[in-house]
Formats: C-alpha cells, sequence, structure tokens
C-alpha cells in the first residue's frame, strides 16, 4: 500500500489532467451593462461524435482515510463534475503509460474545495466520485451519445489518502 | 407598465423556452457502485458552428419591485445558468413573434429557486441574469465561438414585477 498525500487543487497543478472551474483567481469580463462578471471560458465539454450533455450528480459522503483501488477514464469525452451546494472533494488522477494504463508511479490526489469543479480531459485516469463528509451535489458535463466511453482499470496496490493537509 | 406575477419554476410550464436543471423530481440511475445518482440528460448545450464551454458568472442582487425593459437572445446556442450558492432568480421570457421580436403579449415571469437552474433553449427571448436578494455565483454553459450570439430588444413598455408570490 502506498501513501498519497492530498495537495491543494490548482490550475497550474491540474493542468495536466483537465480544469479546475472556480471563480477565485479567475480573469472576468463585465456584462449585463455591469451587473455581472462573467468568467469566461474555464473549459470545453469535449463530446465528439456524441452530444455535449448537462446532467447532475448526487454523491455519497466519504471520510478518510480512504484507500484508492482503481481509476475509470472516458475514451470519448471530457467529464466536469462543479459543486452546487459547496461539498469538498478528493480528486485522483493518474498519467497513462505504456499499455494505456494509468502510470501507477505518478498517481495524484489533490483536494477540491466547496467553490472549486473539475473538468477531466477527455481520456485522463480519475478516481469516480468522492465527496468529503457530506453528500454532494453537482453538476456533471459529459458526452452523451452511443460508444463505449468507459474504461476501468484496477491498480496493482491500493493507495491510502490519510487526512486533509497530511501524507 | 403592465403587471407580470411570478410563476413557479416547473419543467412543464419552461418547456417551451428551455430547460429546468435540477434534481428534485428529476429520475436517476446510479453510477460508480451505487456511490452516487445520476440525473441524466436534463439538458444539452447547443453551441452550433462554435464550441460548448464552461464559464462562470458572478450576479449583482436585485430587489423587488423589478422593472423589465429589455429582453435578449442567443441565435446561435443554448444558455444556461446553473446556481452554486444556491441564490434564487428573476427568469423573464417570451416566445417569438412575427418579425422575430419577443411577442409581449405572452411574456412570463418565473422564480428559479436557488437549487434551480435553467437551459434557455437556442433564440429564447430572456431578461439578463438577476439574482433575487444575494449575489448569485452560476454555471455558465454556452457556445463560445465567431459570429454575432446575441440580439437585444428594447420592450415597446416595462413590465413590473412586484413581490415573490404576487401579481
Amino acid at each position: 500500500m502506498r501513501i498519497l498525500s492530498l495537495e491543494p487543487l490548482t490550475k497550474q497543478a491540474f493542468a495536466p489532467f483537465g480544469d479546475v472551474i472556480e471563480i477565485d483567481g479567475s480573469d472576468w469580463f463585465p456584462i449585463n451593462q455591469g451587473s455581472t462578471r462573467r468568467y469566461h471560458r474555464l473549459g470545453l465539454v469535449e463530446a465528439g461524435g456524441g452530444l455535449p450533455g448537462i446532467s447532475m450528480a448526487r454523491g455519497d459522503a466519504h471520510r478518510l482515510p480512504l484507500e484508492i483501488r482503481m481509476l475509470e477514464r472516458h475514451p470519448l469525452g471530457s467529464q466536469a463534475f462543479i459543486p452546487c451546494n459547496g461539498v469538498a472533494c478528493v480528486v485522483v488522477v493518474a498519467p497513462a503509460c505504456v499499455g494505456d494504463r494509468p502510470d501507477e508511479s505518478r498517481v495524484r490526489a489533490f483536494l477540491a474545495r466547496g467553490d472549486q469543479g473539475v473538468n477531466y480531459h477527455r481520456g485522463t485516469w480519475h478516481h469516480p466520485l468522492t465527496c468529503l463528509e457530506r453528500a454532494g451535489d453537482f453538476i456533471l458535463l459529459d458526452r452523451i451519445g452511443a460508444g463505449d466511453n468507459c474504461d476501468e482499470a484496477m491498480l496493482s496496490q491500493s493507495y491510502l489518502i490519510q487526512s486533509v493537509g497530511a501524507g
């Protein structure tokens, strides 16, 4: 079993895996005669061969310590989860390696605050939705259409996330 | 000046104008080994000739009574606003009539609760984001791309929304 430390979720650190959808620190311009700030193009819905769908998700609460045993990916499109009720999440990702498996030497875990969403780019290996402490409601943006759009990989060992702010 | 009463926002009443994005009363199926409910395909991002973009919006607080003097529409794509911090909105819409103007005999106003988003279908005349009482943060889903995608129409008279639950 390997210990994963929980990193803060920042646009820069998460860039190899996807977009961070958040207002904090994002550029904006005024619309609606100045009554609204538009934080423009924080991400795109990639839906090759399908349709860009708007769904919602309600995820169960999880508590640390957490054991990660599998990752999944969507080869045909992106997938975003953006919180609607301020629930934080653990976001676990890995780059792909030879054989199209997750590269287990580079698994990373991020703590997404309750005002941060993630948009996994097409094909990014990631753990399914994992809300911390409370059940969470999310906007779910992904490809809707025919074709097999979910690969799952069991990991060769377990990865343990022990606590927020520690290894 | 005409008085508009504020109707509750329901999928059925709003169907001619767009989708209501909400968990309440929507169908779901389990994903992630049963730990997540997926409320599937509540709407689609229509982005003809452009890209389906994920942005955010922070809208100023407004208070009733509210005077509506203009509507806008996006001829090239849909536009969704889904609340992230539970702020209610006034949603004013109208069907199009001859000459492609809003049909002023059929202007309607809905109260979107803080757990309800709207996805205006392509070309639906609607009022810009109007948060009630508090400033609101929203996921904004619309077409990103070249071309003129915003028409505005000044109305021939003002429409007054006086209070929640009354005309």
